[in-house]
């Protein structure tokens, strides 16, 4: 890393941090399985999921008024609903079936590599999950934050350059003192663009088994880990 | 407690969570010792302190655009230098003494309790310093709060009741679901006012020995408690 030291990792969350695909079909096929409904959950998870981007685009684009990430999820949810052609589901059972975004499981080495980083920097998430979804996740899967930043608070999806220099503010800090932490290339470069630094964690299993692999990180990128305790020695090293 | 149960409790932290005097002139008696500066330090403390709400009240009448407090306290600092006659301190050492405001003690309770509390609710301070500040303080004091909430979010410090509502909205909660905690009877009647419950703990040592205490707390309060592990307790037995 170059001259000043970071004082700061933010974190992209879904796919980084926690196993969002296993953790919304294990609770799909729960509730499926409660309420006799059968589906192809996985189908159902990548379907849901799909419409992520789009969605925020929506927003992006003034198509919706600023709407955060839990009441995307839920238009979300009912769009593929449909898709499947599930119907007959409460506004309670939806709201349920939502909220399984607040317990997403975290991969094996997050929640021991952030407590290591924890040691050195202040750790954030740097979501656009927002500031409930991620408080509970925190609680639910254990993970140490020293405080919840995110989209919502600068009210602009990732990549958006608001959404990083918000956060950056927020901690007080200048944008090279903080360094975005993804296993998304794309979210890094962005992050870059408005000066921060960047450490790059591949995620093969993301998408789940079969998917073609991320290509070889950016030579850019500050840093690059093989998971998050891997992330802890490196960082350590430049602390 | 009425109906439907606590979910979140948010903390007012100067004062309720912090003995911000005597850890404000302790680091002030030893700025001086260091840079051979004799000031009387107490009351250049309550000094520093006593501007504080006429600069919050210029940000709310427009007097200043939006200012965080560490924005403030920086003011507020100079005002106070200029007042005890103290010159030639560079800009980085105005920087320092105004971060001292992010290391303050908690009062022997506040760890323990906040930790019980923890087990049972989402937690987070209520306070008008900004999101850095309670970060900073969280982590020199050891406050494991869930999340950091703050006047810095609504950009409207307490007791403007947007204040109380952003946290609110950022809980994804309703307002009787979450428990404003404060000595201070004036922020728990505000967030009552906007359909918060309240919790009031007496901090008698806040502004120093020999301080009148604060007057029996208002019978519409929903939880009164000696302390933070009381608190707990009482929470507990209501969760």
């Amino acid at each position: 890393m170059s001259d000043s030291p970071a004082k700061a990792l933010i974190f992209d969350v879904f796919g980084t941090v926690v196993d969002w695909r296993s953790s919304i079909i294990e609770q799909c096929q729960q509730f499926g399985a409660r309420k006799a409904i059968s589906a192809d959950w996985d189908a159902f998870a990548d379907a849901w999921r799909g419409r992520y981007q789009p969605y925020m685009n929506k927003v992006r684009h003034g198509e919706l008024p600023w709407t955060n990430l839990d009441g995307l999820h839920r238009m979300m949810l009912q769009d593929t609903l449909d898709e499947f052609e599930i119907a007959g589901l409460s506004d309670d059972e939806k709201a349920e079936v939502t909220s399984f975004w607040h317990r997403l499981r975290p991969w094996p080495d997050s929640v021991p590599g952030l407590y290591r980083l924890k040691n050195l920097f202040i750790i954030a998430p740097m979501s656009n999950g927002n500031v409930a979804m991620m408080t509970n996740m925190a609680k639910y899967a254990g993970l140490p934050w020293d405080c919840i930043l995110g989209a919502e608070l600068a009210r602009h999806y990732k990549p958006d350059p608001e959404s990083y220099l918000t956060a950056v503010q927020l901690l007080g800090m200048q944008p090279h003192e903080v360094v975005m932490t993804a296993a998304h290339q794309s979210d890094l470069l962005a992050a870059q663009k408005v000066g921060l630094r960047s450490a790059f964690i591949p995620r093969p299993m993301e998408r789940g088994p079969g998917r073609t692999p991320d290509p070889t990180p950016d030579p850019s990128f500050n840093v690059v880990a093989t998971d998050f305790v891997d992330l802890a020695e490196k960082m350590r090293a430049l602390a």
